[in-house]
This record gives structure tokens, sequence and C-alpha cells, in this order.
């Protein structure tokens, strides 16, 4: 098993950080973005959809989209739990895990696609859309944040693979000069601490 | 069990279908999204999102979000199986799903919101980025088009929740005025066939 990957895609770190939770050692290819690897046949024929990361097995199949694969992962090492043990908690970690990504991790992606250099020849860029996202992504982080009044992690007790898709969002939203600030979002503020500490972070 | 739902929703057809495929009837409850049921306090405490569908337990508890609801329901009532039987099926399904939905639903859906009067004073629109999403949508179909030349479903052989959001997918953005064109897409057409031939279809 190895994981084909690129250091800095936020994606291919929510894995990187799930498999360091479970206390597995899967090696890394990296793909090499800049240059456009992942467009070429070899890559392509892992992945038609050219992205990372994809999970290639043993016996030469590969496995695509971060969810899936930790998802894999779980159903492979249960322990410790990321997703859940019990129906009822699995549930509540998949909508977590949607509300982040669908409400937060998306629009910081939209920001990024829409307004960056490294996209203008790319893809068409609409920067007013990148408004739109910047704009839903403050209005969700506001509302994680009371929820993390009351929670110490997405799912209440449990850290699970939802803080970890939130994890990778805020600190790519960071990278790309969408930093939140501490005083207005000091709940958040704290759960970031708590996650930042774990070394799994540095995944 | 009671899902609250909304008869024109795509999500909330794609759990309506997934429960009549697993043969099972759950009380369906309106939500009047025109008339803003989902913003109001009671809907809120059930689903901050303001979204639907929510599935509500005997408990009381709610579960948002219908990829989540579609997992839970597998959960408790595993035949016949629309995710998967072992760790390979479910990882090749959720990779379809993400694949359906990130390539191409939210694509019909930026269209239909960046567009549509309904939006027009609830939120900002870009036009401009519905363009984007419809050249994004019709490039994916196409390549869709292409792997039903070989699979008679997503995952090959076997019909799992991926073909559901696909059909949801498909349908609305047919009913949004972005139908494809059959000629153009002879194996997308003939698996649409066979799913609108299915029962739940007419969930």
């Amino acid at each position: 098993m190895k994981l084909l990957d690129a250091k800095m895609a936020p994606n291919s770190r929510r894995v990187r950080i799930f498999l360091a939770e479970k206390g597995l050692n899967v090696p890394v290819q990296a793909v090499a973005l800049a240059q456009g690897e992942q467009h070429e046949p070899e890559f392509l024929a892992k992945n038609p959809m050219a992205q990372v990361p994809v999970l290639e097995l043993d016996d030469g199949s590969c496995l695509a989209e971060s969810a899936a694969i930790c998802e894999y992962i779980e159903d492979l090492h249960p322990q410790p739990p990321l997703i859940g043990e019990t129906a009822a908690q699995r549930a509540e970690t998949h909508m977590w895990d949607r509300r982040v990504e669908l409400g937060f991790f998306d629009h910081v992606l939209g920001t990024f696609r829409h307004t960056s250099p490294y996209f203008h020849k790319k893809m068409r860029q609409v920067p007013e859309y990148a408004e739109c996202c910047r704009e839903a992504g403050w209005k969700r982080l506001a509302w994680l944040d009371g929820h993390f009044a009351d929670n110490t992690y997405l799912a209440g007790d449990r850290l699970t693979v939802a803080d970890i898709t939130l994890l990778c969002a805020v600190d790519f939203a960071t990278v790309i000069g969408e930093g939140y600030d501490e005083q207005e979002f000091p709940n958040l503020t704290r759960w970031h601490a708590d996650m930042t500490a774990r070394p799994s972070s540095q995944a």
C-alpha cells in the first residue's frame, strides 16, 4: 500500500493525519502537481480525475477521494475509531464531516481557486464568486466557534475525521491569507490549539 | 423514525430512493421550503444548517446530511447492500459517490443557485460562476457517458448509492433546463433508462 499525494494539498494532509492518528506508516510517493504530473497518462490511469490523494493497494488497484480513503482505512483498522464504533456514532461523524466540508472547506477551496495566480491559466476564474465563498466561509466559521463553546470536538467528546477535515481546511485558509482572528473566535482557537498539539498534525 | 423532506429537493429524493431500494417505509413530513419553514426555530433545532432532508429518530435526535442518512440506513439495514458488503466494495462506492457529487451534482446545484429567480433575494448570485458550473458539469457528464459504455452501473455491476446520487442530479438538471441530449450521450441514456425503470425512481 502506498499513498500518492502532494505535501501542500489539504486533502492529502487530511489522509496523512488520519493515518498518523491510526498509528499507520504508509509510504508516500509525491506527485508533482506544479509540473502537471497528475495529467500524465500514468497518473490518469490511477485516477482519471487528475487529483491527489490516491491510495494504491498491493494488488495495483487504486482508490481516490480522501473521504473514501479514510473510510477504507477505518474499515481495515477500526482502532482508534475516527469515524465511530456504532451506527449512531458513525452517522454523527458523517454529518459533521459533511457540514465542515460542504459548509467551510469547499468555500476555502473556492476562494483559492477563483483568486490564486496558480489557477490563472488552468481555469476560468470568477473573483466575485470567491467573494461569495469568503462570506459563506466566515459565516460558517463563526457558527463553529459557537459550537466549540460547548463541545471539545465537533462530535462532542469524540475526536473524529470531521475534526481532521476542519483542521486541514482552517490551516489551508491561513496559508492562502484567510486566517481567522483568535480574539474573534476564542473557542475555535482553543479547539485548534488542541488539534495542533497532537503529533498527527505534523503529518 | 420519520423523514423531514421536500418533494422537489434533489437530496431529499436521494434519501427517498435509497429507502425505497431497501424496502423501507419511513413516514415523511413535508417541510415548506418556499414558505421558509426551514429557517424557523423549531426546524433549526433539528438542523441548524436549515436544510432538508433530516431523519428524526424515535429518541428525538436528528440526523442531517443526505449522505450521512444513507450510511446510517445501510448500517441498520445492510440488505440489499447499496454501499457494500466488504471494505473494498464500500471504498469503491464512496469514491464513486464523491466523484458524482463533487464533479457533477455540485455543478448542477451551482448552476441552479446562481441563476434561478428563486434565489434572487436569498443570496448573492454570480451568473458567470453558473457558466463555469455548466461547463464543468457537461465535461463530467461526457466522461461518465464513456464510463457507462463498459459498466452497467458506476461501480461496475453493483447498483450503489452513487447511482442514486447521479440519478437525482441528472433529473434535477433536466428540471432546471439543463437536460442532456440522448444522441450525444447514448450510454448515459441506457443507464438512465435502467435506473428510471426501477420502482424506487418514483419515490
